[in-house]
């Protein structure tokens, strides 16, 4: 970079300019990647820096890839996608919209294809089942390639589930259920095997805790995963801690993502930073290995080629991109996936759930008083003020946590539709809708620990044996 | 960072100033890490910003860390460590002076300390053994912490030890020998347990190679070192991509190190770009997890104190100086270090043999007249053009490549030192150094080949399974 040169891009903004950088900075890497002509990258390269020089000039500030003019600082782990005023990676969700993240905007963003009403006929039409209600209600509303994976089930040509879970802490509350529910209901419908990773390992690495701590939550989180009823002749728990020291073959998938992964890559998917210590920076390897069969050489006898589909959180999907991205350079098929929303926080959907906030969450430890409590002080409402003026102006479900957390858990399409309409009209009012999820939750909690009682240390043993499952391929 | 500030290192040379920025970056890494207070840390970063500016006044470039400003780039796998012309880091040795690599200013530049006859003295005392001629004759001439070891060995408190090598080929030469003569030498003389890493997974990180492909050249590799007679009831043999997966202990030290230690960090020992893969990046950890005893529960029952004592070439030690930085945050001690001198191709000291180059080394394959060609064609004589001259001026020995030889594998040292002084007076020509190294090396290797016919799949199977191991501690 030479310094003190004439300004060459003296009408674009700050921001402009730093957009033009990111794409020239692409460029560059796009031609070096291709072994391009050496002028051509010289080329490029010259003007990057001609860039970069300008950038300088006008914000008196070094540009930096991640950091945007505007003073906004990454923090060390990332976010790696922010728009307007939606943040969304595997560490950071916020929106400042009461509604919660814009879904269709994040679609557009992350190159993904939204689950419209074709694809949830064809998923019905292909099992022969009702679609679940993630499916019906948009909790599922994104994914990548299931339409690849119903055309090979159709021809007999079968798959694996592969979920997992970060275990930070020993509680778990409702949201994190969201994916492995839907996950059980997949199993239990397409009738195949499934993996479930608790990254045990990630926790230690990202967090204040020690390996056992991390290990110890694996095992109680593991727990509650089994408490959902799945099948122990088709699934499969592993913590990373002890896993990637059981199984060779894992090891050898991880390593082989790891060469064909550069620095340069997660920064731009992770916003990992240079003062990331470097098991953060080789971390995602090790999120998707699992996505490949030949990670688990005695559930799926070596075969290589078996397709893995991934129910997941939105928030993760960047692990997933760059796992497509390596797939088919070491020979391995991409894994599809089923994106879901966020749960929300008692508060309100501008932000997800948090383990360490007892009052933005219903843990699955809650006592049904604890219950009432919470939804009754904290859910926040989207009713008038007053009984007059809501009986008057009626309610908005679009932003009542109460409402919300009902498409999630109430079965009935009609008694959902009818309160919707209700509470919009002001036919219903805030306290009889809380009364409603209160109704809902508390039995359903209760079942859960109820459920989680019967769960031994056997069982969870058993869960997290590296074993033979039982399937038809 | 501002811009256009009046200058302020006016009288600095670009190298000084350099060397005052990266003395001022470790600074500020210093008192962050102290989390000193923050009007401290500000005016360090002031400082360095300042400097900063000054650096690209000066040079017309960005100072970047590890990027001298005479113009040298970093290749992307190193050099971490460059003076004049010599170069050793652990891709790359290299040097113009046809003695060698300056050994004594590597000490300095590593901040070890030199093995002098004291030491060599006490080696010989404590275990009431002739000190090995590699140590007599300065082939390992650098250690750490040799006599906190021997301290603790006087006390009845013993040590373990750790080598290994990278199999990026089946061909081992001569050099390849010379860490595990030595470890052998001292297993027997200290008799303690050993354990040596195949480093199969960086060979497949680093070169064109399958995984298969390197884990064939571990075993192959193993067959050579257990030739060399180790004693399988006290010697672990492992490669990588195989004990990771078999050993949750293991990959939990490696994770262990990968959180003490930033991108920041490897970049400045190792050279890594932007553009490494995250499996380079990451697999220093790797190298460093063996120095630490709870790597290897089966052998050591869990024991976590145990002291590592390395014998490796110098161009290992950045590896080990990331782990002793780390060690002890993570609890374990720090691992003590023994470096040997490079061997020499047979083109001269200037550079290490290369496995890939067949006339720069004698290798473990050879025939006894491939030895005696490579040695009559390709070994760089100290020697005068005419024995006319010879005779009158004498040879220089420092540079005779058979004398080098001779000085690791003639074990009596009366003869060598004779040698030296004839050939130094002229009374010994070049041809008859030559014969009396082909004399030499044609038994030894025979020897070796015959040994390692006897070395079956079965032994290597036994040296290569996690185990229990013969020790008194």
């Amino acid at each position: 970079m030479t310094d003190c040169q004439e300004d060459g891009s003296p009408d674009l903004t700050p921001m402009e300019l730093y957009e033009k950088l990111g794409a020239q900075g692409d460029k560059v890497r796009g031609l070096k990647s291709e072994k391009a002509a050496k002028a051509d990258i010289d080329a490029a390269v010259q003007l990057l820096l001609k860039l970069k020089v300008d950038y300088k000039k006008i914000t008196g500030q070094d540009y930096k890839a991640g950091c945007p003019p505007n003073g906004i600082e990454l923090n060390s782990t990332g976010p790696a996608v922010e728009d307007g005023d939606d943040q969304v990676d595997p560490w950071n969700v916020s929106t400042t919209n009461a509604k919660g993240v814009d879904y269709d905007k994040l679609i557009v963003r992350f190159g993904s294809s939204k689950i419209d009403d074709e694809l949830i006929s064809r998923i019905g039409r292909v099992t022969g089942q009702t679609p679940h209600r993630f499916l019906r209600r948009g909790v599922f509303f994104s994914h990548r390639d299931m339409h690849q994976v119903l055309d090979a089930y159709e021809n007999k040509k079968s798959f694996f589930l592969y979920t997992g879970r970060g275990p930070s802490s020993e509680a778990m509350h409702v949201g994190h259920l969201i994916p492995f529910i839907f996950t059980k209901w997949l199993q239990d419908t397409f009738n195949v095997p499934l993996v479930i990773q608790l990254t045990d390992d990630e926790k230690y690495l990202w967090k204040d805790l020690t390996q056992e701590q991390c290990q110890r939550y694996a095992v109680e989180n593991a727990k509650d995963i089994i408490a959902l009823g799945f099948d122990v002749n088709k699934t499969f728990i592993f913590s990373d801690l002890d896993y990637m020291g059981s199984s060779p073959s894992f090891y050898r998938n991880v390593v082989k993502v790891q060469k064909h992964v550069t620095f340069n890559q997660v920064k731009g998917i992770f916003g990992f930073t240079d003062s990331d210590c470097i098991g953060k920076i080789s971390f995602p390897a090790i999120q998707a290995a699992p996505s490949f069969s030949s990670s688990f050489p005695q559930i799926f006898n070596e075969r290589k080629d078996l397709q893995c589909l991934i129910p997941c959180a939105i928030d993760q999907d960047p692990y997933f991109r760059m796992t497509r991205d390596v797939a088919p350079r070491i020979g391995y098929p991409k894994p599809a996936l089923l994106h879901s929303t966020f749960f929300p926080a008692l508060q309100g959907a501008q932000t997800k759930m948090s383990a360490s906030d007892a009052n933005t969450s219903i843990f699955l430890t809650d006592t049904p008083k604890q219950i009432k409590n919470k939804v009754n002080k904290h859910a926040f409402s989207g009713g008038k003020d007053t009984v007059e003026e809501h009986r008057k102006y009626g309610g908005n479900p679009d932003v009542d946590v109460s409402f919300m957390y009902l498409t999630f858990f109430l079965e009935d399409d009609e008694e959902l539709e009818k309160m919707r309409q209700d509470y919009s009209s002001g036919a219903l009012l805030t306290g009889e809708l809380k009364k409603r999820l209160i109704e809902n939750l508390q039995p359903m909690i209760a079942a859960h620990q109820e459920r989680r009682k019967q769960v031994t240390e056997e069982m969870v043993k058993q869960f997290m044996t590296p074993r033979k499952l039982d399937f038809n391929f």
